[in-house]
Formats: structure tokens, sequence, C-alpha cells
């Protein structure tokens, strides 16, 4: 066991230092399981330096906007560009050189008129982080918490997920010569999910038991061998996250927008978000906040409940069940977080039903822009948001779209095909979807069976 | 039938002509099917101002880097950060906002070095045209494509095409407010190839014929009603595919390599791609021209066998048969172009088998960087060309990747469960595969099974 034998390194900081979400606690080093030694509450990052020495904002955009034009694979990569608010071991030519990046991030800022429409709403964006290497926005944390995992020695990483985290880290484990771990419950594989993960050749394990059983025996391994846990509680993770806000505002010239919203699942991406967003505050970046939302579905609807019924002091888990499967998760880990930062900016929290979200789904679709069943509630919840007045006509949102249309072919398929709500509860309901749907029509060979389809297609 | 029923508009040139890649004819309008109405062969763009004030090197690189931190949308897409080089009605502000763009373009080079010493080789990069808003090298050219349609007036565009073609030209339609008609033969649909121009909102018509009808269908109907065919053969697609060398260029400090490599199916990108080498040297953009070389499955050699059957004077077509889907093509539309810029480059034509292509695919894989089976012919044809001599152990090489992962998960996931070429002729051929094939494992949820299993993975 040759590579496994070697004591399992400790995370030295630099730049930065842990501070526990919950007890406040500073330390310079973390535990494998990133979780605080005092309380045992998450960790996140914290930069002590900028009390002695903020950077200027100025010198900060310049900085950012000047690397735009440089072919340094650091400057190329969309999250380490902006590496003055980034946790660093040094800025030598070395160290710099030791990053893994896949050129992640820079993702396009699209306008969405007809879904401003269909929204109520004058002015709409979508911050596609589907178009990142691996097709979801876990690559902005990933390339930050691989190269952390490498800086320290390892040459094993692993998570429990069958979805975007794990096609990510071995993506970035396999780009920095690492190896990878994805554990996932026996007979719950989907194959089609998996494919990235394969490709980028990681080891996978079908354990006989369930996903908290994956979880814990995940925890259970890094504690005792050599592998650095990938999960979402890596805050080094959420530190890359950090910069999808970051490059939203040097798109929008640092006007911030009225309104974020984002899906919440594990809630980890809400969190990066808007620790960017306080931090930016913080530095000067930007003279206001922006109200950042978070939407579940109503299926896997933990954070709605728990601000509902506890105020946000007690985490309400739930059996979670839903199409979009990359926000199907009952106990988020980072729940806390994000509660935090909702009413820290003064965000609401939503939850929206499947047919709501398939409506969403084909309304971005057809702009010319696909994504993932889960980036679609936002836009979904916007319109509720709309409804009940909390987003007024006049202001402008961006809505974070999270996951590639590809990584869920099937979601389309079944939608067009009329099959996505087939015997469930929710047939009645999805019969309004009917004029979005395009099934494909069977026809003679002939230029006026053609032509007769493109007048009926121009009626509809 | 309201909008069908406006005469077909012609294409106006403005700042490019039209010449018949055969009898030479030049022209400023073209019929909508492309063809030259003296002979009947290929069109391709020219620009005859160039002739009396060429442009000068140093001010279009000035201008192009100058761009990359612009937020115009125009000069975030990585094809009309170019367009100097590309045809254009005119440069006031109002032409300018009339482009249908979604940031296509901007991908990645990534260094490969596992795979340059597999190959034998010292410098490999990828060009990742699958990093594209769709997926495919096929969106640089279907933003030309398209934005010169809707300025004609189209409201309907249409191609015969299950693949990348149909969801790239879905989603500009889409973008660009255009209706997109997809035609398909009736059986031969392949349902995930389909979601994306299903999500963008396309009609699909599966019609009772095969795939030489459905071509054919679709020449009789854009010489009859007013709908421009999006198909290969528009040479506006090529146009914006040339920014593909142009960008590759760029990204290497305009020091050419020795070879670029590039997948062959229909022959446009080939045809693009050496145009723009040779119009890089024209303007002196370059001072030598990197050898362009094509690779073919060997299920869909048509253009190896006409170079070696009929030194490129006639088409051999071939009845196409590959895994590698995006280049199963027997009758390839620009071969002639695509002898033509071999030729001038001094490339060569080389095939491979479908086991050369899985075990090049799980190569690049293993560098962290996935791509669909078309786009790795290029790592195995380098191969052949390394041992036959032609690419030499110090040269420099660049392959083009053509196509994202997410595009062909199957084809993944058969080759790790050992089921690619399982009952097929490749079957024995195939075993010296098993090392790279990852399996996922079922495993008792125990700490000592899974470090067993890290165990061997590490001696594999």
């Amino acid at each position: 066991m040759p590579a496994l034998s070697s004591p399992a390194p400790g995370v030295q900081s630099a730049n930065f230092r842990f501070r526990c979400i919950a007890c406040g606690d500073l330390s310079d080093a973390a535990n494998q399981d990133f979780r605080c030694a005092r309380c045992g509450d998450l960790l996140e990052i914290t930069y002590p330096r900028w009390k002695e020495a903020k950077p200027s904002p100025e010198t900060l955009k310049a900085a950012w906007s000047q690397r735009r034009i440089s072919q340094s694979p650091v400057d190329l990569s969309g999250v380490w560009r902006f590496r003055d608010l980034l946790p660093m071991l040094g800025t030598a030519p070395d160290e710099v050189r030791q990053i893994i990046a896949l050129r992640e991030g820079n993702t396009p800022l699209y306008e969405l008129p007809r879904c401003a429409r269909s929204a109520g709403i004058a002015h709409l964006w979508a911050k596609h982080q589907g178009m990142n290497p691996t097709g979801s926005f876990k690559d902005c944390g990933m390339t930050v918490a691989a190269t952390f995992a490498r800086r320290a020695g390892f040459r094993w990483v692993a998570c429990a997920s069958t979805g975007n985290t794990s096609a990510s880290m071995a993506a970035y484990a396999a780009r920095g010569g690492m190896r990878s771990l994805v554990l996932v419950p026996e007979g719950k594989i989907s194959w089609s999910k998996l494919s990235q993960a394969l490709d980028y050749g990681a080891v996978t394990c079908q354990l006989r038991t369930d996903f908290d059983g994956c979880l814990r025996l995940l925890q259970e391994l890094v504690r005792r061998a050599p592998v650095h846990q990938l999960n979402s509680i890596n805050p080094f993770r959420l530190e890359g996250q950090k910069t999808l806000a970051l490059e939203l505002l040097e798109q929008l010239d640092w006007k911030p927008p009225d309104h974020i919203i984002v899906p919440g699942g594990n809630l980890g991406n809400s969190s990066a978000i808007g620790k960017a967003l306080l931090e930016m505050s913080e530095l000067g970046l930007i003279s206001r906040l922006p109200k950042l939302s978070v939407i579940q579905a109503e299926g896997a609807n933990a954070l709605v409940r728990t601000l509902r019924e506890t105020g946000g002091q007690r985490l309400v888990s739930v059996q979670a069940e839903t199409r979009a499967t990359a926000i199907r998760i009952g106990n988020p880990a980072s729940w806390k977080k994000a509660a935090h930062v909702l009413e820290a900016t003064g965000g609401a929290c939503e939850q929206v039903s499947e047919v709501e979200i398939a409506q969403a789904k084909a309304e971005i679709g057809a702009e010319g822009i696909g994504c993932e069943p889960a980036s679609a509630v936002t836009l979904a919840g916007l319109k509720k948001l709309v409804k009940r007045q909390f987003v007024k006509p006049e202001e402008s949102v961006v809505v974070v779209l999270t996951g590639n249309l590809l990584k869920d072919p099937d979601f389309t398929i079944e939608f067009h095909r009329g099959e996505l709500f087939k015997g469930s509860a929710d047939e009645n309901a999805s019969a309004m979807l009917e004029p979005l749907r395009r099934a494909p029509i069977v026809l003679d060979a002939t230029l006026d069976a053609v032509i007769r389809t493109l007048e009926q297609a121009e009626k509809s």
C-alpha cells in the first residue's frame, strides 16, 4: 500500500485561516473532515490580512481586467484570475504553476428577453455556469480544492456523489495526476451521470448501503487513510465558487443587479455567492448588496421548511424527491451558511413544483440556451417572487444556471414526448405544457407534407 | 401561410463575394442551394478588397487582443472578435447589433503531456471546440450563417441532421427569433442526440425515406419556400469555423505549430481550418504554414480512398459505419475543398480502427479532458503519423477536439462496462483496452473493502 501508507498531511495556511461558522474558532489547519475541532460545525475560509491591508477596489479591478489579455494558464482560469480574493500559499511563479486548472469560469452572461417578459420584469440575465469544462458550476470550486489537495501531498481524492460533483472531481484529479474515488449506493447508479467520472478514470465503488452510509464511510476513510475529501463541506470549494459572483459583477461593470437567484440543493453555491457579495461589499468593490434568493424544488424543500418552521435555527430534513436531480438533497450540508447569507442580503427562499420547473426549462431552451432541470427552478421561482411583489417589474435580475443541458437529456426527451408526468400526480397540471412540446412528426417525404407542417407550426 | 409567402430573398454581398471552387465564377449573390449557377459546384467566400488594401497583421493582432477586454457581445464572441476576416454587411453599430451570438469560440487550448508521451512526441495540445455553447465546433460556423439568414429576411432555417448540426442550428435560430426545421429519416432517430434541438424548439420531421432522400427534399424546399438551408455546404458556416485557427494561433502567440490534426467527416471543418491557414499566410499573420492532416474512421474513409484511388480527382463514396457518429459520413460534401487544403499545406490523410478510437478517447479522458468519439480519431491518427515518420518526435502538434464528452455518454459507458465491442469483429482486438476500463465495483460498505480497492487500483 505504498501511496496510502504516508501520514495524512495537514493543510497549512498562508494568506487565509479557517473559522468555524458556529463558535468562531480560528485555526491555521483543518482536520481531514473539515469540521471544527471544538464544536464540530462547518469551517469557512477567512482572510485576516484584509484587516491590516485592505486591497484597493480600483487596483483589483484593473488587475483582473488586464489578466484577461494574458495567455498564462492561471490568468486564463476564470477562477484564478481573481486569486487576490482566494486562498493562496504564496504568489511566486512556482506556486502559480502548481494550480490545477481547466480554464474553468469565464462563463457567459446571457440576456433572456423572452423569459423576462414571461416573468413580468424588464431586465433578466442568466449567468450560465453549465458552460464550465465538465458542464456544471462545480468546476469553479474543484480547481481550488484539487489544487490544495495536491499541494498537501495527497494522491487520492474522494467524494460520495453520482452527479456533477463526481464528474468535476474526477476531471481535476486526472488533470493534476491524482487518483479519484467515487462512492455510490448499490443500485442507485445513474449510468449516464457517471459517464464523465468513468471517462476521467475515477474508481467507482457501489456500496451495499444507502447514501448516508456512503457519506459515513467517506468520513471514516479520510480520517484513516491519506485520501482527501472533496465533498461540498470542503471550504476550498466554496472559495472557488465565489468567483461566479466576482465575474458576474465584472460583466455588469460593477453595477450590482437588484436580485441574484440561485437553485438550492446542498446550498454550497448559495453560500459561496453570498460570501462573495459580502466580501465585495466589505472591500468596496460594490456600493450596495444585491438580494440573494434561493429556489428549491417542492419535493426537496429543506431550506424552505427550515426557515419557515424554525426561523433558520434548526435544519428540517426532508425525504427528497424531484426530477431536478442536481438539487435532490434532503439534508443540505451548508444550510446554516445559506440561511446566514439570505438574511445578510435580504433575499427570499421559495419553492416550485415539478410542472413549473419543466415549463421554465422549456422557456429557457426556447431562447437558445439549454440547462439542466435544476437550473430552471430559478426562472420558475422568479415568477413567484414577482407575483408576491418581492421582485418589482423594473428591477434587474440575474438567474444562475448551474448545469449544462446535456447533463440530463432524458428529461428533455420525456418532456417533448409527453412522458415526463405520465401516471404521476402532476399529469393533469402538466396539460398546460402542451404548447411547449415539440414531439417529432412522421411524414411522407413530400414537399407538400413538409410545407404543411411549417404552416401548422407557424399557427401554434 | 404568412411568413412563407414572401419571395425568397437573395443574399447581398458587402466586403465579400462568392467564388465557385471549380470554375472560379465570381458572384455577388448566391442561390438558395449555395451551388454555382454555372457549373453546380460548391461556393466559397472570398474577400476581393484584400487585393487593394491588405489589412496589416500588426493592426489586426492588436485589435483582436484589445477586444478581449471588451464587454460588447460582438467582441465577447470568439468568432466575431475576428470579424476583420469574416463576411460583413457593414461595420456600423446597428449592423453589429444584428449579430446572433452565444459567446461561441473562446475555446481552451489544453496541453496533453501524457497523450504526447503515448504518441511518442514532445509537445501536444488539444484545441477543444467541444467547449462551445452547444458542445461542438458547429457553433462557430452557425453564428455567421444564422446571422446572414436573418439579415436576408428569413424566418425559417433548416438542415438534414440528427446530430451536432441540428443542435447548433436550433440554438442560433432560437436565439435570433427564427424557427428551425430538422429533417431526419424515419426510424433513424437518436433521441439523445435530438434532445438539444427539441429543447431549443426545433420542428422535427421524420421522413419516410433515407438520409439522401431528406437531403433532396431539403434542396427542393429551400428552392420553393422561404426557408434558409444551414447544411454544411452553406459557405458562411465555413467562414465562422475559420476562426478556430485564428484563435489557436493567437493562443500560440502566432508561432505556428508544425502540425494541426482534425477529424474528417463531412470535411467542412478541415476545409475551413485550411482556408484560415492559407489566408493567415497571405495576410502575413504567420510566417509558415502548419501541415493540416485529416483523420477518418476506417469505416467512413471516403477521403482516404478518394486520395489513394483517384489522386483526389473524383469522390469515392462509402457506406459509412463507425461508432464515431459525428464523422459517420460516406459522401462528404466538402471533399474537394479538403483535398485542396491538404495539398496546399502538405498535410496527410490517415484512417484509424474502432479499437484505436476507443483507446485514444480513454487516454484523452485520463488527462481530465473529455471528448466525443469522433474527436479521438485525432490522437489515434497522430500515433500512426508518428509511426510512419510523417510527424517527427520533436515537432509540435495540435489536435482539434470537435465535440463534447456529453454528446455521447453511451459510448463511454459501454466502453467501461466492456460492452462496446461485444459480439463485433473487434472483440478480440479490444482485449488490449482492458487496463483502461474502470467498471464500477460492488462492495460491502466497510473501510477494509474500500481500502483494498484503492490498493488494487494503485497496482493497475
